[in-house]
């Protein structure tokens, strides 16, 4: 156990789960699975795998900064969905970069563009790695360069006056954060795999943050970009807002890698919050629960949290009874106490029958020495029990979406029938839930959770199997493929149906005018 | 006098301002310019300027929908900038569209598309003529037809459960709100242009309404939009947000007619407001008003307006004699009184030593009757008082941008400077103001206004010259060349510098794929 990335699975070794925090979650999965087999399958040793060697020989200039070594090269391959971390375990190494290349300078990225293009390379672009999208995996014939950030890991230059910050774009979370804490900044863009992932990879796949309103998606929080292409720096101009011309960082946010290599961004930042307040809701029936959700969210009152969990995922997440589902509100400012605004959410949840519980106030101090803190103690260990699982043959994976307010009651039936239907037809059983991660005055963004037995060697092929029947229900009924998890190469076919033709028409000749030796990220957005 | 559209000024001929308000207008402006030469010069008889007969015949199939009127010809072959209507005062003819086009349906817009492709013909895509910028002047050799999207002006569809409607892009202002009136809802997009540009226009150009922040730009209002290109239509999903790659509808909205021809958008909608207060703030000081807008729009309150007019701008827009400027501020709701917002404000602008006058609660149900009532009687006049003030050789015209809070001081010293000495230089003097339209958490919007003291039959000219000198300015000081009036033909030459090269590259291989013959407004945004 060191405090390593894990080559095969979420985050570090040393954050694993203990011997007895696994003990006690199999205990408590086999309450409800009695009939399942728990056999732990460990990862293999990576050294003793069939890894081909590398296809690649770099010129004298870039040997620096490559590394060919087994283990890094595995884990550069694959990125963290359940899909990614099985095969992982079953020592399936299909796919395997032929070299990882750490540049540490803006010249060093251009270098590894210009030798890749010059000798028909793929690029891969690499962040956190924490794709679940298949995002960084080269499923190519041809060689192919992980092109790890990590070390452009700096916030170079802060403007208290305007609150924004430059920053290189291999920073992950964590350091991003604790490099802005002198300045009293925050960009304040906690997704769930926030301590392993970066603010290039956060632009590249438009994350979304844990906050639930406003501004909370990393477009929202862009200033400016500047981005290494094949055909030169691309570089826009810091503003606050311009209506000249279709918006360019709008073209690069999204572009997953395959038009270009994020090297820095001026990101807009907030002072932390100091005022808070958090409340949860309980209702009688899910439709008033959705209904209040929805009242909300149209009432101009911009929570920074308003996270319906349907009964199940109540149950699973927060241990509480909830026949309707349970509503978790919060408010939060750096500038003025929330009373007003929890009190008219609350006359809203009371309204359609919600119980809210006793009201909160936001720990400022707590949060303020490290808003990390809170995270890895709840939200940030699910990553690792479902590791934990996976190596037990368990299916645990989750998908998500979003669409228009009108379509959710069909949508979330078909869904939830699809998902369970499939689940039941593939593993003999097992639960789906669904909480909203997000909320919009025009529609909510549900992200589902499926947990059902699967069979050791087969658990791949049963989720992809699932995933397929849930994606198509979802397009059927009108939510996007994906929110907040990325195109990459899992979502191709529900993305290329979803894309307006005369786009996807544009956005191919775009990328041949930026990439036209075709090497970016190649098999992502565009073939 | 009729209410027809003006073929050569703003607006309607009905609406104009009357001898009587023409005179006290002269007769205010005279007091600060007595030696000004205010001789009124009339606009021609458009009937009997020299057009050249149209070089376009159209097919049988298209002929009931085209116009070759030369009042029809010309209204349609200039916008409604200050130079436009100089030259339409001037009978100058040099560029005038051979046909203008009227289509009652899609299908008519892509049998115009066909056409023109086929013949080479440019079209030029025309909501309701307000460009400011050249967006909708043929300057070309080549003939030329304006595709009036006029007729296409109804509320399709509304979902009232997510809040939007699907509307046609050729509506006006006043009659999409009226559509709307039964449903409760509105659009609540009031730029300055409001009664003469259409829905159309504004995601064309990516307008900017009145309200100060959060929701005010018709970006942030799109759904999804429908396109023809002559690759195709292009329609994108409704959903209240998405990660699947580069947002389809941002390549679109901005693209002025160059990309394909949008007509019809699926819009968000809000609940008409019920509840808000005003208040005017007067500073003794303006980098204390200054100050004091830049921490409210970092507060996290969103104010509906939190518009800052310098000393000069509230002493003639206002009539309040403010040495620091007057800052206007309201908040405004439809679910829940704002006091508590507004509170907090007035403790930030008191902390700046600003004096607050009297809150004035919103008088809800005359807003209710007729939102635009109110803009008539004010803002909505004002592009009749410029035309009355062009007749007579004044020159009166505006520019904007934004820039991030920390480049504001300098940027404002250097643009009044350039300003100020462009029109003492070129006209003998004149005055500058500027007001804030738009804020934002980094940076603000100003919005400048000249007055000067013209020649007449060299205005245009004069003009000209002012507007390069404040553009150098402005791009001088990491500006953007336009927050909300768009690039047109006018702002080429700073919008190429402020673009980046590789996002250029981009852009017109993304026009070369959905428009390969080249006829969408040719020399709008690429070449």
């Amino acid at each position: 156990m060191t405090n390593a990335r894990s080559w095969w699975g979420w985050g570090t070794d040393a954050a694993a789960l203990s011997t007895a925090e696994v003990d006690e979650l199999v205990a408590r999965v086999a309450t409800l699975l009695p009939r399942h087999d728990f056999t732990d399958h460990a990862p293999p040793p990576p050294d003793e795998l069939p890894v081909p060697a590398p296809r690649i020989r770099v010129p004298d200039s870039l040997a620096a900064m490559v590394s060919s070594a087994v283990t890094d090269r595995l884990s550069h391959s694959r990125g963290k969905a359940f899909r990614d971390v099985v095969r992982n375990l079953q020592g399936d190494t299909s796919y395997v970069v032929d070299l990882v290349a750490r540049p540490a300078t803006e010249q060093d990225v251009v270098d590894v563009l210009d030798f890749c293009a010059g000798q028909g390379i793929a690029v891969i672009p690499y962040g956190g790695g924490s794709s679940v999208v298949g995002g960084v995996e080269p499923r190519l014939a041809g060689p192919s360069i992980s092109l790890d950030l990590g070390r452009l890991d700096q916030v170079v230059e802060v403007d208290p006056v305007s609150r924004a910050a430059r920053i290189q774009a291999g920073v992950l979370g964590p350091a991003l954060e604790r490099q802005l804490r002198p300045t009293g900044l925050t960009l304040r863009h906690f997704p769930q795999s926030f301590e392993f992932s970066t603010l290039g990879g956060w632009l590249a796949t438009r994350a979304g943050g844990h906050f639930a309103t406003l501004y909370t998606h990393i477009d929202d929080l862009t200033e400016s970009l500047r981005v290494v292409t094949p055909a030169g720096v691309s570089e826009s101009r810091r503003l606050p807002a311009s209506g000249a011309g279709p918006a360019p960082d709008r073209l690069f946010l999204g572009s997953e890698g395959a038009l270009g290599v994020i090297t820095e961004a001026w990101m807009r930042l907030q002072a932390r919050p100091r005022y808070g307040e958090t409340v949860s809701v309980v209702f009688d029936e899910y439709a008033a629960a959705v209904a209040a959700t929805r009242s909300i969210s149209q009432a101009g009152l911009h929570p920074a949290n308003c996270r319906l969990l349907d009964p199940a995922e109540a149950f699973i997440q927060a241990g509480e009874d909830a026949a309707g589902g349970l509503l978790i509100l919060a408010f939060e400012s750096a500038d003025h106490p929330m009373d007003a605004w929890l009190d008219r959410a609350l006359e809203i949840t009371a309204d359609h029958g919600g119980h809210a519980g006793a009201r909160r106030a936001r720990d400022a101090d707590t949060e303020q020495r490290d808003a990390s803190a809170t995270w890895r103690s709840s939200f940030l260990r699910m990553p690792y029990q479902r590791d934990a699982l996976a190596r037990r043959s368990m299916i645990v994976e989750t998908f998500e979406t979003a669409c228009t307010w009108d379509r959710f009651d069909a949508l979330h039936a078909g869904v939830m029938t699809a998902a369970q239907d499939a689940i039941d037809r593939i593993c003999g059983g097992g639960v789906v839930t669904c909480r909203f991660t997000h909320v919009y005055a025009d529609g909510p963004a549900p992200y589902y959770s499926v947990y059902g037995p699967g069979r050791w060697g087969s658990t791949v092929a049963q989720w992809d199997e699932i995933k397929a029947a849930v994606s198509d229900a979802i397009a059927a009924h009108g939510g996007t493929t994906t929110h907040h998890h990325a195109v990459g190469r899992d979502h191709r076919p529900w993305y290329d149906a979803e894309r307006p033709d005369p786009f996807a028409a544009a956005l191919r000749a775009a990328k041949g005018a930026l990439d036209p030796a075709g090497v970016l990220n190649p098999g992502v957005l565009v073939d």
